[in-house]
């Protein structure tokens, strides 16, 4: 197709009303065509101040709305089966924010749908796979610049977790990016999960273990350890080293201006993570926007969402359990090698 | 305006057929509506694969084609005088590429055409402007973060010089990035500059004094030094470091991956401006058909070309004498304050 | 005492040189007094120079030639127990290269012989404690600068490993370092060990697991990892990042002289560790001289020595069996309060 | 001479008090044999501690005290030509801290004063050059580790000046470093000076120019720059930048431990040069000692003091004037080349 995709935006929170005002004033050859929320206000407040774009509060009918050539699911992760099903019923192309499904048994359901389409329709929101320095990681991974990688670490800091927030979802909504980099950067599955934990930080909420050490081992033998501290209160970071047989490579360093100024040296340290990965979101909405209009589908899908979805099952079993959790993925369908 | 901006863009050679690709494939909100240039045939290359857009060997008849709202001046220097004219006739907002005009005179007389006119219409490509550091740095400066600014340290390292680089080249296609990045950051003029020369360096071509380091003075009394080195060999780095009354502040230091290998720490030096200062050039274009689309106009204009040109024209006498060289500016008209 | 400390040096292998030109050419207040090895033209090779300094191949000699006041032990660890022994018999300050000695049984005598003396005379070669940066980082973590530290992060990298190091070597050899440093900084002992393994690197020798990925709790709930690479190809580099609950701090960064060049920033790694710990070495043995000159005995010593036994004697049974090994330790005796 | 050497230190001010405790607790090979100053309690406070010291108010008389081989002369600059002389009346090898004389004229006396005793008595305290760092940037110059050197980037920042410092107090005590850096860096002499102003600090006293840039120009054609800032307020911070050929290699970033914290990295600036140079104070007086129990005398010596002080003249007039300043050095005596 050469003329201009017309997007369905599926839940209008915070994210989607990001990718709307993104779709709308940053990404070229796209357009919001409607938006659907079931706070209809919420959808119309979005919607109304763009040409040519319907409020909706049921998904379906947004993705029936004159000029729907594609949905962006970013609507809670409970009901993304739902909306799935219906851009598969249309054949429409998808970009899902994560999770694909909350859990391992829908993302199966999902995938399994997938496939009997026969062919891809959905690319899952790991926007950490646009980022300009995981790329560049990445590519010098795959040319083997330092020799077989053999080990990661990560780390991933956020200032502080959201209220009640729990063991488990700090698997789920925040180690989740983890577990999608590994699997991308090396090319591989994980295998095994363990969380070993110190005693936590007295600036974590009653009742959360942070921060926590989570390994991983891959089907190719890496070792790749993770910090991850949702309370470390100083600031917003993401970093990478990738150890390989002859040198390693990291990424992440917070850096922009560099100052001199009441006996310190240094720069600042980005609250959030939109500092840090906004252009990794809008490389991947205009991403998908290009190759959606090109007919074809790439980047992250249904399996990758579906690994993930098993790899964080077993990471909330061995935090519960102390122990290894070995990871058990069936074998990659044909529709994803 | 809320529809899509129809743009005419001036010139098809390296700089334009850049534009051409950003508007096609990055830029919201605006397509490529015409393409000039002397040369028809490398017009066509550029406008045939995009659906609506004219290839014209005549600059006035971009500007005249179908759809066409605004102009994009790529276009060589000696061209440009004539293209705004043609534009100013018609009212078409224009984004030029650097520099407005070769020479003083020439800029005079299209900034007096301007202010005829009564309204803005010119964006001038300084692109720096747009760099996330820069700005940072320009913020920073502008809330006395470190109190007031008293010195500016420049470097501008390039791999190497265009075949034929003249000395006054070096100031008119280099040096003049820093001299309107030093009137922006520090919100003064220019009154005077210095060329200081070392015995050229052996990697220099016959006959090029390079490095320089040229010396401007501010109206309001800063110093600001710049090494300038188009033949250093081993990259491209623009860095800048602000030397305030309570501390400095530095940008432009090399990043990305990080590197550990053969013996040695560090990362890449990307090889040209593209790396750098691509984003800036996005969103360069992208706010100038922001502003566009809403009526107005933003960033550098006429006079911005103009004062450069002056102190261009300074700075190469600079280069002959040895001598500090005052830089004579008139009073800056109402239009442009 | 206020004369120049006279030194028995037993060993006159690279450490034992070493020490000798150390104490002839570096530090003040003492000097060679004799110099032992059972290769006696080794050790006459070292004394023969230095004015007034006597060869013996036999170490009781050595303590017992005209002018010796103190004995620094840099003989082969299985020879300490007994050079230790006629040291206590003739009361003389001992700085004892590590190990203390090759295993916890021997360690516990040496331990018990000391607290029979009643007072302590061994400082054992942790050099660490002696580096500028450590000592910083301690400070720092002493005094809450970051409130109360959850997690280290070590790393320890060497070029290549001795030919026919084994994987209980790396412990003892290496990874005993990490344990001293843990200790040291946070002020605890270690109570468990995990040794985690990805594939072996290309780089290792046949049989070598390496890199490994070291895992230590310690009595007061911290959770330290240690990436230990002994086999990386590319220098020498240590460093630790000490994970606090309001801020982390890092050391070992390499540094030194900046460079771009070649299309490169950044700097060379050292090859060993000479370059990163000779000033260690030099103050911890300045340190020495003088607390023996004021008759007192600083720095770590035999409880030390013993506890790194002990935690190395764990992790090697962690690398045979893949599981946590907890570390068991009697309770410190009063003279090591 | 094998024996320890026996200092004479004339002044037991700040510098005085600073070399008496060095040559006491940390120099290998040497010792206090006396300790001169007009304020006699002064010179008893350092001497009485120190076993064999004695103290006198007359710098002579300290000379021919028991066991003095050799003299450091660190008492103002005004009463280093009588001590010079009474030292190579009696033939003592001398370390003269900075400056020679505080003129020219009286340099020239001294040169020629040693030039009639036929052999080099003097090392000068230009302590930089034993400075690690500049030590392995020299080496990387002296190789063509980069190409030939063209431009040097200096800067010298303080907290703050001395009450009632001048203009050329600011060549004469901070500038003057950069000044013998320079010549010994790139192994040349400075032909001529110009130094530029901007605007003054605020937080300067009132009628100091600071900061300023001061230029060098050498006999070999390079361009050196020095930002000299003695008010930055934020710390000491010294580094150097030698723009080559084909490469740049830079010298001085702070470092140490390097902190997350409160929403920023970074780390920590030292105050005042102690922290900065303590470890080339040590080792340049170290290496004197050595070289002069050897019977040599290496480092820097009394031609480039009489060359520091020539360039320091000319930088106060080129202050004054605001106009280049050449230099004028006569040719090099045979006894310096």
């Amino acid at each position: 197709m050469h003329g201009t995709l017309g997007v369905a935006v599926i839940g209008a929170g915070r994210m989607g009303a990001d990718h709307v005002r993104r779709i709308d004033e940053v990404i070229s050859g796209a357009r919001v065509a409607a938006v659907a929320d079931v706070d209809g206000a919420r959808a119309e407040a979005l919607a109304d101040p763009i040409d040519g774009a319907v409020a909706c509060t049921d998904p379906v009918a947004a993705m029936d709305a004159p000029g729907v050539d594609s949905v962006l699911v970013a609507s809670p992760g409970a009901a993304h089966e739902a909306a799935l099903a219906a851009a598969f019923d249309r054949g429409l192309p998808v970009l899902c924010e994560k999770p694909l499904t909350p859990d391992p048994d829908s993302a199966l359901r999902v995938l399994a749908a997938e496939q009997r389409l026969g062919r891809r329709l959905v690319q899952l929101g790991f926007m950490r796979r646009y980022d300009a320095d995981y790329r560049t990681l990445k590519a010098q991974l795959a040319r083997g610049a330092y020799g077989r990688p053999l080990m990661l670490h990560h780390t991933h800091r956020n200032v502080s977790s959201a209220p009640g927030c729990t063991d488990a979802q700090t698997v789920h909504n925040s180690a989740v990016h983890e577990i999608d980099v590994t699997r991308w950067l090396l090319d591989t599955e994980i295998t095994a999960v363990r969380v070993l934990r110190p005693a936590p930080s007295g600036g974590a909420p009653e009742g959360l273990h942070d921060p926590q050490l989570i390994v991983f081992e891959t089907a190719d033998g890496h070792l790749v350890d993770t910090e991850l501290f949702v309370n470390c209160g100083f600031g917003y970071q993401v970093s990478c080293e990738a150890v390989c047989e002859r040198g390693t490579a990291r990424i992440g360093d917070d850096r922009g201006v560099f100052v001199n100024a009441a006996g310190r040296w240094g720069g600042t340290i980005p609250p959030d993570f939109v500092a840090r990965f906004a252009g990794a979101y809008d490389r991947q909405v205009q991403q998908w926007v290009d190759a959606t209009r090109r007919g074809t589908v790439e980047g992250p899908g249904c399996w990758d969402g579906y690994a993930a979805a098993v790899v964080c099952r077993a990471g909330v079993q061995a935090q519960r359990t102390g122990e290894r959790v070995p990871v058990d993925l069936p074998e990659r369908p044909a529709l994803y090698r």
